[in-house]
């Protein structure tokens, strides 16, 4: 119900364009979506919600964005804009899980409304991690978070459930805010409102959707750096910025995953910088920004794109390839293995070197001056193996279907790690369009599948799960 | 000197041979190898012995394989064989850590005596890691290998230095039987006796060096099925070998290691067999001997090549590019991950969801059933992490060098794994001849590094080892 209200907003939009076409179409998906939602409610309305569950919330979390993803196509699909539905379902669920991979091959093409329901499934879908990830998942237990989101005031398991609200808004608050910032530092830059408003849902749920066939390369670059900002805190623990607004500047400047973030994106930033100002002897400005950009784009696993980096030498295609496995910090919009965990695992590795010349001792990794837990370390290692084997079954899934091994390999990553483009034909300045239509069902799902940390979904689909 | 003794065995081919030039430079090969290990012998020999701890452990393991490798080459180089050192040193460490990559473009144009030589590389190398891996890794506490090869009587950690010998004899028996077998079963199928003795050397070993320009393909059906049943063998822990001399088949039966590596041969056989059939149309004996060998060849990490896999399907050399990380049994002659740290890792994922459901129990990885200690599962995990970062890091590596894409990663894969020939321009028909030279050196760092189950080396370059 509160998706259909969503789509109204869209309509608002249509009007202002006289897409009298589109209206009708957005009018009715929002009919369909609120009648579907209020009947589900009608139907559970008896049930004794205090009897949710840890295994009722996996169930919850998993269906909801199942069916936001469902009822997110119906604009689409019904309007004609996207007249395949498994195209509309994967171009929605690539919406609302901020992966920003798209079927689309004219975006300007498409209605305004339609674009801004497209922009706003991002909005949501960042909404919605922001939430589940900082107070939902944690209680869960998925992926080992708990730790690390824990110092929200209110989002400490134990005491979680009677502030979730309060805890939820205030973070939406902070949500919006930076919302409103980038559209207004967008249209700064000459940006009119409806593709500031787009660009800044896209920017700070790291989705990637723009309204133009050429993502960002087109835009000044006062507006590409403004994108580039946003990106990164659109990346950045929700957490850090709630510390911002109390002014504990100090818990922020200490914060080990967030200063990791910052010194990977510098590294490869000066790294692809040098190499590519070596190779290509473009202005210095032009080549800084161009690396900047991309590195950022796909750190965050935002996946806008403001060069096609497949022209670049191999071995640079190849480090942005690596770096869609690290995502951005946990607690954030960004996907991929987050930064907390790579770097739990470097210092565990490291670590491990110890252990084995001293077997007896009790070596802890510590993060933040605190002992990480043998079992978040446990977990973390079992995270990466989880997702290394996705990744790798995936990719053989896409080869069954004819996808040659690179683009196989990208687009299992890409979809995955929720960042959209990835390389070869499913590269920068590709789509997902021609990809068929079976493996994009499987596509939607490795989105999903990531965005919810892996763990969430795959736990439904365990046999234990339905043992008493 | 003991190395310097074996590359007079290969003397009595090439004066058989009538190969004067060659018999002349593995006469001096032979020579400056004895020379530089008495040498060494005199240097040390006022040394304490019984102060060789842990640490001494890991270097003289790296050192051994990293000279062994260095005086393995001598024969190639010195005679002009193979002129280019890197290329010498690339062949001979390939042939040590029983890889089986080559950079010869024209193999049957090698000396005879030198074809032995290379090919006893990969005989010593096989029967260096078989004591390694059941005897002095455990000790050291190498990859979490202690469980699991405590089994042969004398390898128990507590117990083994006065039995090593022993052990070790015992061992290198089952090793020389086993290649006495398959070279007499060769012969019956009508391969001379050098060609027969060059192959079950390679096989036992689960190297690859064949000395026939294209590997197995020219071979009969017989001995290409002679050849699967020793790759088979070679690649089955030597411990279990044991038994079966010993009449405990039932310990053998019930490993479940074993099991799933047949199950693991089995399944794909079947698969890759049903595809081609399906795709290709051919005979069916001729279809599945091709598919049987080449899952076995790569399983088993040798890298005996009867068909050109790359031009299969695409999704069917994925397939194989993903089998190159399992590798076979532990304590055998296979490289890779090996069969128990896959099996056992498949089992904790599995559990991991379990553990999810019931944060408070303790929910044991059981295999043959005995309970896994949660340090070997943690062991595992590390040992997978660091894998698939030197994985990627070589890939990475090899793209800065040049290779495309997909021989980058199959370059990574196929020397880290010790399998051989790769994918993609390190393919099944292609040789390692066109890389550069630099990259050659990395690539054998990788076969020494995936050979000594990756801690070994890397210790030795970490900070921590050096601190007292």
């Amino acid at each position: 119900m509160m998706l259909s209200i969503f789509m109204l907003i869209s309509i608002s939009w249509s009007v202002y364009y006289n897409e009298t076409h589109t209206t009708q179409y957005l009018l009715l998906s929002s009919a369909i979506t609120f009648f579907s939602g209020f009947l589900a409610y009608m139907l559970t309305r008896r049930h004794d919600h205090r009897n949710i569950g840890k295994k009722e919330g996996y169930v919850i979390v998993t269906v909801i964005y199942i069916s936001i993803s469902f009822f997110g196509s119906l604009p689409f699909f019904l309007s004609g804009a996207i007249p395949n539905f498994s195209d509309a379902f994967f171009e929605s669920t690539s919406g609302i899980a901020t992966t920003g991979a798209t079927i689309l091959t004219d975006i300007e093409a498409i209605p305004k409304g339609l674009l801004f329901w497209r922009s706003m499934t991002h909005w949501l879908g960042g909404m919605g991690i922001i939430v589940l990830t900082l107070a939902i998942l944690p209680i869960l237990g998925v992926g080992g978070m708990q730790l690390f989101v824990a110092e929200v005031p209110g989002t400490t398991p134990s005491r979680l459930h009677p502030r979730i609200t309060q805890t939820a808004k205030r973070l939406w608050g902070i949500y919006a805010g930076l919302t409103l910032v980038q559209t207004i530092l967008l249209m700064f830059g000459g940006m009119d409102f409806f593709h500031s408003l787009n660009h800044a849902f896209s920017t700070v749920a790291t989705g990637g959707f723009s309204t133009q066939n050429d993502s960002i390369a087109g835009y000044s670059p006062y507006i590409q750096y403004v994108i580039v900002l946003f990106m990164i805190l659109g990346a950045t623990s929700f957490s850090l910025h709630y510390f911002v607004l109390k002014g504990q500047f100090e818990k922020v400047l200490n914060n080990e995953e967030f200063r990791f973030y910052l010194g990977v994106i510098a590294s490869f930033t000066v790294f692809f910088f040098l190499v590519l100002l070596a190779v290509n002897q473009s202005g210095i400005e032009y080549t800084f920004r161009k690396s900047l950009f991309q590195v950022v784009s796909i750190i965050t696993t935002t996946g806008f794109v403001t060069t096609d980096y497949m022209e670049w030498e191999g071995f640079l295609w190849f480090f942005l390839f690596i770096l869609m496995f690290t995502g951005g910090c946990i607690g954030s919009t960004a996907g991929g293995l987050k930064m907390i965990r790579v770097l739990v695992l470097i210092k565990n590795t490291r670590l491990e070197f110890k252990r084995l010349l001293h077997p007896m001792a009790i070596i802890p990794v510590r993060v933040n001056q605190k002992t990480i837990p043998q079992e978040i370390i446990h977990n973390f290692l079992a995270f990466f193996l989880l997702y290394m084997l996705l990744f790798m079954g995936g990719a053989a899934t896409m080869t069954l279907f004819g996808l040659d091994f690179t683009s196989a390999i990208g687009a299992s990553a890409a979809t995955l790690g929720n960042i959209g483009p990835a390389i070869a034909n499913v590269g920068p300045i590709d789509s997902y369009a021609n990809i068929p239509d079976a493996a994009k069902w499987i596509l939607s799902l490795y989105m999903i599948l990531g965005r919810l940390e892996i763990f969430t979904v795959l736990l439904l689909l365990s046999p234990s799960f339905y043992k008493k």
